[in-house]
């Protein structure tokens, strides 16, 4: 196997609603579909799926709530986690960590999307973000 | 917001066994931290870290299984679908699905993870796969 993801798909109560959701934060939607959502992430896709759905092909029972999965979106200063927040809480987030200093040594808040998927939104000056928006694990130079 | 994905943190119950998992199917940790696993994939990063904590640090309630995120890894054919569930298994996971064609005219099939997280294997013939193991939404040419 190599070290790579392909798709995330997020399993949403309400299609429409989340669709705009992402939409009012700037995602724009790769294909034309009425059931699914995709959207080109750099080079994986990022999916919206009714949850019910997602369940039964992924042949898992639904817990109900969360369930031990959290996204991460990296920024490049403090300031812009604030900024990227307060965009969620404008697109219909709840802000579930205001941006504060971490114990990791960096800044980062938390997002909830309409379907209850967290999004830490974070500053990590230990990591590189390329000008393409790819992390790499290794110390900025 | 950029469309990108920086991290994607799954939440595991024994984090030792977890890594086991992953560094069985050929994953490489990048860190030496005692309590949290980084895999540096592709441009993103796949972090491993105790569920309670990810939990508490993502301000949600655990509902305990699944709870609406699927990941999927992209392969060049069905026999590599197989090949992958049969090393997954082999590796520790339950095969929820086996490969089989799918409704959307490719090849699929899932395996959960130690800790619940599924993952589905497909083969997309609608998708591009680059060398590099990125996915595009467009056709191959």
């Amino acid at each position: 196997m190599e070290q790579r993801i392909s798709l995330i798909t997020l399993g949403v109560a309400d299609l429409a609603g989340a669709r705009s959701f992402y939409s009012a934060l700037g995602w724009k939607q790769a294909n034309d579909d009425a059931d699914v959502v995709f959207f080109q992430a750099g080079g994986m896709v990022l999916a919206l799926w009714g949850r019910d759905q997602l369940a039964a092909d992924s042949r898992v029972r639904d817990g109900g709530g969360w369930g031990g999965v959290t996204l991460a979106y990296n920024v490049r200063s403090p300031a812009e986690v604030d900024a990227l927040l307060a965009d969620a809480k404008a697109a219909g987030a709840t802000i579930a960590r205001p941006g504060a200093p971490t114990f990791w040594g960096g800044y980062s808040g938390v997002f909830v999307d309409p379907d209850g998927h967290p999004w830490e939104v974070a500053h990590n000056p230990g990591w590189s973000l390329g000008r393409d928006g790819s992390v790499s694990l290794s110390s900025p130079s």
